[in-house]
């Protein structure tokens, strides 16, 4: 899988979240998605702990593919230096670089591998 | 999205497979991913349901991304026509077609936002 820290890291578009500061919110219309830098993020749904992603991760992506609103809300739980891509920038990378767009179809793939188990064990 | 059944209709790799004729199963190594032209598919996991697919829908699909052996069990619940599609040829697709990757995407991701939502609501 690429590095996304390496690849994101001399960005312009570094923001930093202090802890428990809110990166988006579900429901919310959404523009963006995120490269976590630095930091702890984690991800809610109904108040529900969904999912937790740090350095070298993504999150907010899925509003972006779908064109739907948030999926889920997102809060950084520690000091957190994040990359912001608006959707434009993000279907531009998957046009350019198939390795990206294989990497984001990996890291969904992990995702719904492990939902589906937790699913199956109930 | 893209029509898979129009894209693939005409493939030299049609396969047929009766009703209750097994696609894959949990566990095993994976070589190839598969678009549905006609009938009903059941994904089961530790022998729950997990999913249907139908026409113009895909499976197998994780497996082929993640370099990993099946996540679930794939069963025609109907007479099926399928298209196999193995692991070069998903992966050449992929960096040909933008769009094909997107629709991978989306795939992927409208799965898992229904996944979060069933796990968010235990």
């Amino acid at each position: 899988m690429i590095d996304l820290i390496k690849r994101f890291e001399g960005s312009p578009e570094v923001m930093e979240i202090s802890a428990g500061g809110k990166v988006f919110e579900e429901g919310e219309p959404a523009e963006k998605m995120y490269v976590i830098l630095e930091g702890e993020v984690r991800l809610t749904l109904h108040g529900q702990p969904l999912a937790m992603e740090v350095g070298g991760g993504i999150i907010g992506e899925m509003a972006l593919i779908e064109s739907e609103p948030r999926s889920a809300s997102a809060r950084a739980l520690t000091d957190c230096r994040l990359v912001a891509i608006d959707k434009a920038d993000f279907l531009d990378m998957i046009r350019e670089s198939p390795e990206f767009a294989i990497h984001i179809m990996q890291v969904l793939t992990r995702r719904l591998r492990l939902a589906n188990e937790i699913l199956s064990a109930y």
